[in-house]
């Protein structure tokens, strides 16, 4: 559990797309952000008021995170001087680099003087238990993908945002880095060991009431070689009442995959359908949701309208026209 | 790599059954071990020559491995007695015990002091690379079960066996720590961090001859909601050409899971191959494994020809009858 509120690091980013990290918190849980942190030189902006440290801490911050994605995987000498001065200050850290702050001399030993702690949230803290497949009270909902990086966090956060608003019970639980920082807990499944890997899934998404709904963060695809077994012990760890299809229209082969064609929205449903059903005899697909950032208004409306005919589901764009009708669809369940 | 050849440690077995890895290695790689080394009181015997620690240094062991599973998972004082002693004696200490040698500081300080080398083989030592699904060279053999423990791995080495005393190219790839001690390599696949679980069997299952086959050791089930990621990490990163079906007739629900029934072969045919064909398009089911222990011979005969006919595949207990049915069905392919 990270402390909240934060004040977002975006230290030197050249660019916005660089601070993808802060702008999803931004997005997505604006109550947790006071502030942001630029250095000089800083390019990028996610429209929060620009604050120092004392100011941060004066408007109640007690986490620094790291907002950015730094270039090859290195915490500058430029970065690390910040970072201590905010220990010091009396922030914790929180970062989802592959670069661990707690490899980093100075920020450890100023961490242990002042007594701050560091989260890095690319590495488990949980030792995991062995999952039992015990059936689990309340609802869960999961987006699996035909490819990785087809926008299956955003539809859970955008499922989740959507029954807040209606007053529905519902939680979204974040399973990578970018979910974690944005609500301050989680599973980071891909560091987790294989063995405990659904195991995880169980942990993350306890018994509930009967009418609350889990949205599980989605990773990687179980047409994606490299990570399908996340991907299916998401599926068997999280025991999905409610499937959500996610997809890319645009993307010629899978992600860092050339040979590997994109699977078909039907063949992802046959496939993943009788996988969900050992975990939960009910599981069912209950609409797509296609990621149409690349498509003009037009094009997205004519690629939304095809899936829809040929699926028989709803099929929307959660980001750009709200993920109403897929919240309709699960409270009809 | 773990130096050749063996001396088996039984401890103080008070059983066979305790004795299960010394036994396999006994079994399978019969010219790994020069001995055993029992301890007063132990009732296990694997029918080798018992050798105190000088003669089995004297027959060329270099290694001890602890071929016992242990009570509670500690390493007892009298074990430690016997470890350091062996150390001291220019052994290195081979063990899949889930109580790490490396945590046992007397076991620790010998080996620094004497220059041995303590091998934890329940934990990875590579840094895997991640999956890159490129086709390899060489063909791959994969057993997948029904169930848990329905005899996947003795199915792996009886058709290795059968291959090799037929003059064929052919390598048993463990992926347990059984099958590493048996062979002296492999990965421990359920220790292997999740994002990395694929890229490890790629790097098991190397670039071959094209007319060598790997015979993967299978791990959990695709129906195994505890373990069916690593499953899908190992189809999906071992490519197998051959798949045979393993399975434990007289199972009545899955291993540890209580409410969930084993699937019916047809079940598991159905759901594996079109996973196995995301990585490899000419996959295919190639025979049926029937662990027929619990049978006498008459009914072991009985289901063996029920599921052939049933499945229209050759149905064999590799460890009852031989492999030979199912290494002839590789040969046709």
């Amino acid at each position: 559990m990270i402390q909240t509120p934060y004040l977002l690091f975006l230290g030197d980013a050249p660019d916005n797309l660089a601070a993808k990290v802060a702008q999803g918190i931004r997005d997505w849980n604006p109550d947790a952000a006071v502030g942001q942190f630029r250095m000089e030189g800083c390019k990028a902006d996610v429209g929060l008021p620009d604050m120092t440290l004392e100011e941060a801490s004066a408007a109640g911050a007690g986490t620094l995170v790291i907002g950015v994605a730094n270039r090859g995987g290195v915490i500058s000498d430029a970065w690390k001087e910040v970072l201590v001065a905010a220990i010091e200050a009396g922030f914790d850290i929180a970062s989802g680099l592959h670069t661990l702050l707690r490899n980093e001399n100075a920020l450890q030993s100023a961490a242990r003087v002042h007594g701050q702690t560091l989260h890095d949230v690319r590495i488990p803290t949980v030792a995991y238990p062995i999952a039992t497949g015990v059936k689990r009270t309340g609802k869960r909902c999961l987006a699996i993908g035909t490819d990785c990086s087809v926008g299956k966090m955003y539809t859970g956060l955008a499922m989740d945002a959507e029954m807040q608003k209606r007053g529905m019970k519902s939680t979204f639980r974040p399973t990578g880095q970018t979910g974690i920082l944005i609500t301050g807990r989680g599973v980071p499944l891909d560091a987790v060991i294989a063995d405990f890997m659904a195991g995880s899934v169980e942990y993350l998404t306890p018994d509930n009431d009967p009418d609350h709904w889990d949205h599980i963060e989605g990773q990687g695809s179980l047409f994606h070689v490299s990570y399908s077994g996340v991907t299916l012990a998401l599926i068997h760890g999280g025991q999905p009442d409610a499937l959500v299809l996610a997809h890319e229209p645009t993307r010629t082969h899978m992600r860092g995959l050339p040979d590997y064609p994109i699977p078909k929205l039907e063949d992802l449903r046959d496939m993943a359908l009788p996988l969900a059903r050992i975990a939960n005899p009910r599981a069912q697909v209950i609409g797509v949701s296609v990621n149409t950032k690349a498509l003009d208004d037009a094009e997205a409306e004519a690629c939304l309208r095809e899936i829809e005919d040929r699926m028989g589901l709803p099929a929307v764009d959660p980001y750009r026209h709200g993920a109403g009708r897929l919240v309709d669809a699960l409270e009809a369940i």
